[in-house]
């Protein structure tokens, strides 16, 4: 019989193993990079800044920086074999599933042969991922062939916003996509990273640590609480519909997504960064009605439930407000993730042992064969 | 710093949740699976028998065996797309890669929409895998598009040998296969399928569950090593060449890959069982020394080490005497415990919560961020 017993599953709060990349809800400081607190970061620094403290270890002077823009620039081609596979992908598919099977088709046709490469095929996965969704979902939903190497924007998220709508993004839509990004970089032993982490620890290749954390990510009660907020508040009009909609969505026990966290038992760091964001765009917009709808359930979640946003609520917003389908939201949280997902490869590989726990057994006793004739 | 300290690394020992499907290790039986020793399952089940028993839950009768051989038969088609995207892949790749990347695509094509098609979706892959890479392999490596529908082998050992040979399979090899299928089915909380587990912990769909294993199982420290072992002792003509090539690799500490295991301490169940075929199958074909040398180096491990062989071990030889090249055992591996993965799925969707540890702290204090022309 199936054990419906929970308390202590999920193995939360036992330490699968060490890192030094980052810290969680530790008292002071809600989340930190290598030391750096988030807020510092988010405020202050450009995504690439963030990937190469991450990657490389520290934060880069202005040569370092401009020559990893550079070099992440360079590496914006995708393989011919790449590009036809993602033709081959239809419009109805889930960008995920597209995030997963382009990073797949990758490790085939540029395989890590040895750890030595660990650095160059993440940066490689961290110039292409954008470009891999881009193409994908114009030639799935528009017919076109777009040119991944064609736009000087030398940042991750400005070329993501570019490769997307064909357009140059404002000063304004970069600063916000840095801001994101950094912010959704890296959270220690979160379910996808620990995925990356055992799979890493069998001393298998990048790419196939990178796809097993895709997938991960993939599942509602990680990745996609962004677009899940956004379908939720796009249908009210007015703060006081919303209210008496999460009223009534209380009362019925509905799980209400953006808010709370595993960890953090206060407030997640990450919201008032983004939440900050949010607002300026709603301005620059003229949005009439969805940031104040986003503020009224952020008031009536803390009143009612005492919960707080997390790093994903007021993300919808901002996302939306910058033109960026709904749908394409978890696989931007996969270009940034990416960073810390491959910088604790690195560590597992430092340090290895097989991630191979132990089961408690509820099955049936021992049993007899019985030939088939006799069953 | 990075913590060097290894002891109790990798959760060995502690308990990650439950399952009925399996036990490793426990005293008077080696390995169940459903309570079914491993040794009766062997001996006396076809591969299809012990799918329906993992994945329906109990030993099929036989209009329930035939029907389920009909089903899986009936699903052997590869969608265009499909065999497309594998038409697309190198004969230089890994083969892991290419079965990692048949995955994905596949739940690109045809997606898990929920829960209920978890079955379905199961025996569709159990259908498909050996088409999978018998497809890459054969246009990639002789330039010839197989039809994936075209025999009326109905067990997937012989399915599989057929469209890797073209020919039809004797009896003598189809009983290896089912017994070999058997032996690598299911094995409780190892690596591969807790990646799988970790992964349907955030109620992710099953193709990214079974593709995070397939990357998970590729590492050398997992599958692989019935590979490994196949290339070491192919190197050595007799015995005594062997045996002295063994004792110059013990002394220079070289990994001897196929002895020993994680869990098991006296010995591995499975090794007497396949070690049976791999004898059977050496006088069948002749073999003037390969199962000579191999029973040599069991014994020279066993007397200088005490490690006894493990299921990898005589694998190696007898799928060489069925003309299987080296590089597709690992992917043999995965038709095979692709019925474990699944079963997991299932049963941590039965009962879940999404498995995110915590991680003990070693990097850097809080440091104040320096703005970059200070850096």
């Amino acid at each position: 019989m199936p054990n419906k017993e929970l308390s202590g599953a999920g193995l939360r709060g036992q330490s699968a193993g060490s890192t030094a990349l980052c810290t969680v809800g530790k008292s002071g400081t809600g989340l930190t990079y290598r030391g750096y607190d988030i807020t510092d970061l988010a405020n202050n620094a450009q995504f690439e800044e963030v990937a190469h403290l991450l990657l490389r270890g520290h934060l880069p002077n202005q040569k370092e920086l401009d020559d990893y823009k550079t070099r992440l620039v360079s590496l914006r081609g995708l393989p011919t074999e790449l590009k036809q596979a993602l033709e081959l992908i239809p419009a109805s598919a889930h960008p995920m599933d597209v995030m997963r099977t382009g990073c797949s088709v990758l490790g085939n046709l540029e395989q890590e042969q040895d750890f030595s490469e660990q650095l160059n095929a993440t940066e490689r996965m961290l110039a292409l991922f954008p470009a891999i969704i881009c193409y994908w979902y114009r030639f799935s939903h528009d017919g076109v062939r777009i040119d991944t190497e064609g736009t000087s924007e030398d940042c991750t998220g400005g070329y993501f916003l570019k490769m997307l709508t064909g357009k140059a993004p404002s000063n304004l839509h970069k600063q916000v996509m840095h801001c994101s990004l950094i912010l959704y970089a890296e959270h220690e032993f979160n379910a996808s990273t620990f995925a990356a982490r055992v799979c890493a620890s069998t001393l298998s290749d990048l790419h196939s640590c990178i796809t097993a954390a895709i997938g991960t990510l993939r599942g509602p009660l990680h990745g996609g609480a962004n677009e899940a907020a956004m379908e939720m508040i796009e249908n009210w009009q007015t703060p006081d519909e919303a209210e008496q909609n999460i009223l009534r969505m209380l009362e019925n026990k509905d799980k209400i997504m953006g808010f709370g966290h595993a960890i953090y038992r206060e407030s997640d760091p990450r919201n008032a960064l983004i939440k900050r964001w949010s607002e300026e765009l709603s301005e620059a917009v003229g949005d009439t009605h969805l940031y104040a709808v986003s503020e009224r359930v952020e008031a009536v979640m803390k009143r009612e439930k005492g919960l707080f946003c997390n790093a994903d609520f007021f993300h919808a917003t901002a996302y939306h407000f910058m033109d960026i389908p709904t749908k394409l939201f978890t696989p931007i949280f996969v270009m940034s993730r990416l960073t810390g997902w491959a910088a604790h490869v690195f560590e597992q590989r430092e340090n290895n042992r097989i991630i191979r726990p132990s089961a408690d057994y509820t099955g049936p006793e021992s049993r007899d064969w019985l030939p088939i004739e006799q069953r």
